[in-house]
């Protein structure tokens, strides 16, 4: 095969914005995966000839990440990293201040925890008869006073309630409920989209507005198959990222271990 | 416990964007599940009924699903779903192709497609000798003509040179893959994050610039465990989901049955 002759399918013929996209996306995971042990990234000539592209290239790439939050430039020290993405894993059903217990303290503003009558579609996906109340809790998560995520829970009642009097401000929800209730959760329905922030919600997250969001829809079970607890989570683009593993084969998605 | 006493958390004292956000969560789920079959929605005073919440902070919710591109409102008729949403499962490792398939026709606009010298950490994720060369691909990847996500993708040069002679623009990468190696892919580590799209990203994409992106790198493996296909994608936000299922226990996820 004539590698040479695909003159037009060339990767070095393509235009300044494809070359930077391409560059951005490597060095934006090199960032997340804290690649640059003291926060600062190797000069622009360095980077320019590590990428092979011309040096107006490799600014447009670092841009592209500056205008995401991630990096930016500082006068005689050169391009340092400043937004920190925190992991949180797919692979298996956990809540906030488990998955980032080691990146500080998970706290909880309770903007709202009472009964409500749900909407019908809520009550169908919790298997509800007609009439039945919800639990409803709505927090803003902080990691380290950071707001993370704006997170909006309905509850089974039995579910639910006791939760009202235990520490919704420092507990994962997830933990309350097998604590009261003494069983297991088992399976989670989980829905990823990314959405831009309105106006009022990006005022809560305290990002710009329009700014890209996680939108998760999270459905989870008791161990017996039961719905108990549907949430709708808003989580800031800038500081998260999603994690799995998946299986080529079969209906068994892989675990962690790969 | 005393419900009535927790006045400040109780979830009708909140303001009208907090209730608007709740009722636009819920509503937007509908819309993607595709809960409208004739592709309206109910009445404004039927919605806002049904949520409990003034005619006011409906018209908000739904203003937040007009600003999303999912509904609209046209005279006469009421509010219709305009956007459809594609399901992507994070349940498999799956292409597009395959996983789009009763939703209608992928094909790829193949925007470069040849050797080049990777970066040192794309090289390293690839498990690469030094001086090693990839096969650099970047696909604008079409359902039915609509422009869905932008994938740049390093293959291993004795995995990416067959397929540079097939038919790259109506086959996924991974049967390619499959069918010239004869050998079967494994796990995949996946990596999702929310993007702003950047002025080019969204002129390729057909979005507005800044529209909320899924962007997934996604680092592929023979079975045998070789890493040997690394992608960067970003997905339009407003055209795609992912989900998945999640179980508590354990270091394997479940698979989609639950």
């Amino acid at each position: 095969m004539d590698v040479g002759s695909r003159e037009q399918g060339a990767p070095d013929r393509r235009c300044r914005a494809d070359r930077a996209r391409q560059a951005a996306d490597v060095i934006r995971r090199q960032v997340v995966g804290r690649a640059f042990p003291d926060g600062v990234l190797p000069d622009e000539l360095v980077l320019a000839a590590e990428f092979g592209v011309s040096r107006n290239a490799l600014r447009e790439a670092l841009d592209l990440l500056r205008e995401e939050g991630l990096i930016d430039r500082v006068p005689g020290v050169g391009t340092v990293v400043v937004g920190e993405k925190y992991p949180h894993g797919l692979d298996r059903l956990m809540g906030l201040a488990e998955v980032l217990h080691e990146h500080g303290e998970v706290t909880n503003d309770i903007r709202a925890a009472g009964p409500i009558r749900p909407p019908s579609s809520v009550a169908r996906r919790l298997r509800l008869a007609d009439g039945e109340h919800v639990v409803y809790v709505e927090r803003l998560r902080r990691l380290n006073g950071l707001p993370l995520s704006l997170d909006l829970t309905y509850l089974a009642m039995d579910v639910g309630l006791p939760l009202l009097d235990e520490d919704l401000r420092h507990r994962d929800i997830f933990s309350l409920i097998e604590q009261t209730s003494g069983r297991r959760l088992g399976t989670a329905a989980v829905t990823l989209e990314a959405v831009n922030a309105d106006l009022h919600a990006s005022t809560v997250l305290e990002v710009p507005r329009g700014a890209a969001l996680l939108v998760v829809e999270r459905l989870s079970h008791f161990a017996d198959g039961r719905p108990v607890d549907l949430e709708f989570i808003r989580l800031r683009g800038d500081r998260l990222t999603m994690s799995t593993v998946l299986n080529r084969v079969g209906s068994v998605a892989a675990g962690s271990g790969a």
